[in-house]
């Protein structure tokens, strides 16, 4: 067994060590390694986290956001690396849906991640050298159990709620499915209960072009001072499109030219769409590592709840559960639409669970879960009061 | 002026030289360059066809297929580079909709393609240099501008029909605004008359994978010996996705594994999905060009019918039209929906032109225009059997 110093000693990148000054961590898995799906037993390993509020003396009232693919535990402040505010900013703080002054608000960097969290830009512990591809592929229930090993670290029981949209309702339901005893509640929005064909071809897609980027070096970037950005901003292009819906693209860019009305003959971005496009496939590279992103696409596809914890059969992941569910959908998300998350309401009803469902009518696609959706918000301010008053938090002040 | 021999000394692919082995070809533009829209005059320039049939008499049997993105003038027979069936063999040959018996069948290389016609493979006459990147960006009006020179050529005086399916679609609407009195009737089938943003932003997806492989060495790989393999794959891996619907894709693949049930957990292809899709990739670059594959995916993006040849009003660009028109969409196609057919159809109604239109119930996507769909076979059988006894053509036979 390793000690903690080997963690210490990850050479961290300059995202992770802004990331890290500004965030709480842990070594875990020193004592007893983190037993991933792929057979690995790994330990240690850190997971970088961050807090909003204080837990009460009940310890009855924390909350755990789960992140989407390309966001972080930096839910509700400027992001140390971008500068940019907390990505759900407008559900978390004072007075909003999650008020951190009823609140202890955690949201962790999953494992695989690149803020942070081990992920292949660190060191195996073994040997010393930089896993890259080396590391163990892991899943969403990995990431959830290094999750409730941070709980156990931090004293915590249990979680009043779990709250996550996308990739972060995966670790929802799969909290949910792992852990019924430790969840009170529990809300996935916009996502599934297996990740689909087109979904999996998305990714596929969008890691051929990474690994087709010569700069990548079979993962060893780093060492050879390279980064693999055409290849990770081609992934981040396609990805975007799915996040948003075609009449979202239609409303804001239609078939706008950026020079007004010439066309411009040639290959340069001559529509707003393509150098928006563009534009977010280039920032995106100063923000995510490429392996992880590998690494966590990955951990999407292999998500399937039936099949891993209910024998095929969704229902079964959740017998007995007495979690109180609260699920959401939007009308125009075609990555997860809504018969997705009919399914899983169809599988708890079967389980006999508490579970209520609303299909937001939005036309801005997947990406709503992220932005300024009042119905959601109040949606989720009815389901969660609710919660509080059965949970005994009363009104919180 | 340049003389024929220009065209004649271009320095062929090995996919051209078999190409226009196996089809005719005509050196056009000698005495009257064809004015692109870019601006530029280009001549001379060569157009490889096909033909099935034979023209009657009367010279009113003449049917165009306008082919889409990814196929060619090999409509009915063997690929001379693939070996695989022609592309819409369902649809044209003996006792078939399109039956050469009957009907003098053409198929045009489109211009700025990469079997036969000239694109950016081919050599500027000016200088005798390879085009590459600086060959001008044609648009679909250019390549319907090259096949009316053709049928001139041919002495043809008009088509008893055009019909064509995505980018063929766009070449039929063209055809029918530009050239009204050529053409009797006009079958668009699974198209638009624009792109829009989402399929520009897929557009823009491929170029970049292109553009971003460095065997792509700003458009002059041939010089170099590379090829942009990897960049064209990924391009055609995204392209391919939206061709498909997603239930063909679950139903297909779902998320069935290569290797029965155990996930591989690493980052070869575990799904079947990827698997294909990966195929479908490395086998697009032995036969499609990348250089051709921007300038066509250009033309698409350019198109907007009613901008160009309606003041911004799609039925003022078949004012007074008396062709009789045919549209086909299919309900799972998500890249061309139905909504972008009827829009069509209202714009005809409003000039009052003649049109049916039907919406064909697949599950198959885009693609079904080019697969086994009875109803749109049965469509296209009743509507042209109308339409050639209007023009005298009777029973052919």
């Amino acid at each position: 067994m390793q000690a903690p110093a080997d963690i210490a000693s990850d050479e961290l990148t300059d995202a992770e060590r802004k990331a890290l000054a500004q965030c709480r961590h842990a070594i875990l898995g020193v004592d007893r390694p983190l037993a991933l799906e792929c057979g690995v037993e790994l330990g240690p390993y850190r997971v970088a986290y961050q807090t909003y509020g204080t837990l009460n003396a009940d310890k009855s009232n924390a909350v755990l956001i789960c992140h989407p693919l390309t966001c972080d535990q930096f839910v509700a402040e400027k992001h140390p690396v971008t500068g940019k505010e907390g990505w759900w900013d407008s559900l978390v703080g004072p007075g909003k849906v999650l008020d951190p002054a009823r609140y202890f608000i955690i949201c962790v960097n999953v494992l695989g991640h690149c803020m942070g969290s081990t992920g292949p830009m660190a060191r195996d512990p073994v040997n010393g050298q930089p896993w890259n591809l080396r590391f163990p592929v892991v899943t969403i229930a990995d990431m959830v159990r290094a999750q409730a090993a941070l709980l156990d670290h931090l004293g915590i029981p249990d979680l009043f709620c779990v709250i996550g949209g996308s990739m972060g309702g995966m670790q929802v339901l799969e909290w949910a499915a792992s852990f019924p005893k430790r969840v009170f509640s529990a809300v996935p929005i916009a996502c599934a209960a297996h990740h689909s064909a087109q979904n999996i071809a998305f990714h596929e897609v969008g890691r051929q072009a990474i690994m087709a980027d010569p700069e990548w070096k079979g993962g060893e970037y780093r060492a050879h001072g390279t980064v693999p950005a055409r290849g990770l901003a081609v992934a981040r292009m396609t990805a975007h499109i799915t996040y948003l819906s075609e009449q979202a693209l239609q409303r804001k860019f239609g078939r706008t030219l950026q020079n007004r009305d010439a066309l411009g003959f040639g290959f340069d971005a001559d529509f707003q769409v393509e150098s928006y496009l563009r534009h977010q496939g280039s920032t995106f590279v100063d923000r995510f590592d490429a392996n992880s992103y590998l690494y966590i696409t990955r951990a999407m596809d292999y998500f399937d709840l039936a099949a891993a914890r209910g024998g095929g059969v969704l229902a079964k992941a959740f017998t007995g559960t007495a979690t109180r569910f609260c699920l959401v959908s939007f009308t125009s998300d075609w990555l997860f639409p809504t018969r997705e998350s009919r399914a899983i309401v169809h599988a708890l009803n079967a389980a006999a669970a508490n579970v209520s469902f609303v299909e937001v009518e939005s036309d801005k696609g997947h990406d709503a879960f992220l932005l300024d959706e009042p119905e959601m918000f109040r949606t989720l301010h009815g389901f969660l009061q609710g919660a509080a008053n059965a949970r005994g938090l009363g009104n919180g002040r």
